[in-house]
């Protein structure tokens, strides 16, 4: 039982625990068990996932992937879910990571920033008390339904590299109890799906509530912002037909539970999002659970 | 921002946060926010409170109060409730400080350990894994009811220095969705009141949910447990009329949603609180929040 460094941080309520592993000498393989044990919010310190902060040089050589040797950042963030499977990429997360990698002066955050993830890198910028990262292209597909109790609503279909099912409802409390589980079209979405119900506030402004595949309602979803912001757009498209399958562009402020994010759709069609991200604990830690 | 040391420790899913402060000089008064902070699940550990460890003489010297000082106990138990507020006394936080006490060999847990409470002393004896807490004389009450949504049950009032209705189900299912707020006579509990709902699982065995005043259902309440051994035990009872308003003997087993305890009714009517209480992590920090 060796002490380790650790801190907490979230962005808009998407919290996360940080392991600081800078040559991957500490924490190993990253066991799963460990990284339930810690998110567990009542044994742990409770969290949405685990990212060790590693030099992708240091992965590469651990792992032997060439796809994460290949990948021109200095850190990588080594992404594990609350049930301590591995995870791709995280929206909120990577902006928590790279909040952490400039205060602690790993970085220089007067310029973007490539961080590594499974995903491929990705780009952050510093911009105050917001971080943001460029999304990637999300793609817009066909209208689709979802419901609630004996509720159906049109929803539109957006690939945020996961898949999101967007429904514009008259009053966010439509979208039921934080127990109710979305239907949707199983045909559409075999391996299910992220539900977002967005109400409109204003020109460029929307409220959403958003139920996570596998985890149910929670405060914030940085995909699925995007997905909102994307649909949106779609339906502010004031564009010809024939571009009517692309993003529409501008500036989309999206209020969360968990607090507020703003998702810039660029004209090449990729999603920037933006938004706070805050460290309120660091330390040491011996692991006992 | 100095760094402080902590633990984090549950008693079935019960969660605390410990703050070492023997002295009393780390932490000042323990502020509301910084405990708000610490205990918030998305910002900070997350934990249902937060006990500080400190001498009994220290606590007396700091606040002047000659009812902590008349205490023969060495360690108090500084409780504060997750908003950062004052309570005397929790039966499984005062189970996982007992746990921190003996496993920081500052007592001897061969015996009887007194620790120092805002509700007077309170005894804790260790027998292995099981650390059991001595809960005074719970007092028996009349009949009551209880409801959810549209049903009602019959329900037994339990003192345990704080309210319940204890109400005996076919289902724990019935007793409806975590989201239901059960209903209750608010002319016998003008304050509210912590409701159990329990179901018959063998002699001496009992399951119970537990909808906590405040907090909505939980996954354990020390109290509360105590309240239905107490009204099982008056059901149980078969001793002649006149002692009816007194608590039955045994020892029973009741299952809550974040494990097992036992609650041993003694002669002299005084409940004893056992069960699991572990320390998972321990540390130092440096709060940011």
């Amino acid at each position: 039982m060796t002490s380790f460094a650790w801190l907490k941080g979230h962005g808009t309520e998407n919290d996360f625990v940080l392991l600081p592993d800078p040559e991957g000498d500490v924490h190993g393989t990253l066991d799963a068990a460990f990284v339930a044990g810690l998110c567990h919010r009542r044994r742990g310190l409770g969290a949405d996932g685990v990212m060790r902060v590693i030099r992708t040089a240091a992965l590469a050589a651990k792992s032997g992937d060439p796809a994460i040797a290949g990948q021109a950042a200095e850190w990588f963030m080594d992404y594990r879910n609350a049930d301590g499977s591995v995870s791709e990429m995280c929206g909120n997360g990577i902006r928590v990571f790279a909040r952490y990698l400039a205060e602690a002066d790993l970085v220089d955050p007067t310029g973007p920033v490539p961080i590594g993830t499974r995903d491929g890198v990705k780009v952050v910028t510093y911009d105050g008390d917001r971080i943001a990262v460029d999304m990637g292209a999300p793609t817009l597909l066909p209208e689709t339904k979802v419901s609630v109790g004996d509720r159906t609503w049109p929803a539109r279909h957006v690939d945020v590299g996961n898949p999101h099912a967007v429904a514009f409802v008259d009053d966010l409390a439509d979208a039921g109890t934080l127990l109710d589980e979305p239907g949707f079209d199983a045909s559409v979405y075999p391996e299910g799906v992220n539900v977002e119900f967005v109400v409109r506030r204003g020109p460029l402004h929307v409220g959403m509530r958003v139920h996570e595949r596998g985890s149910g309602e929670t405060r914030s979803c940085g995909t699925g912002a995007v997905a909102v912001a994307v649909a949106t757009a779609a339906l502010d498209d004031v564009r010809p037909a024939e571009a009517a399958n692309r993003c529409a562009g501008g500036t989309y402020r999206v209020d969360v539970p968990g607090g507020t994010l703003h998702i810039t759709i660029r004209p090449d069609g990729h999603a920037v999002l933006a938004g706070p991200a805050e460290i309120t604990a660091r330390g040491e830690m011996t692991w006992l659970g």
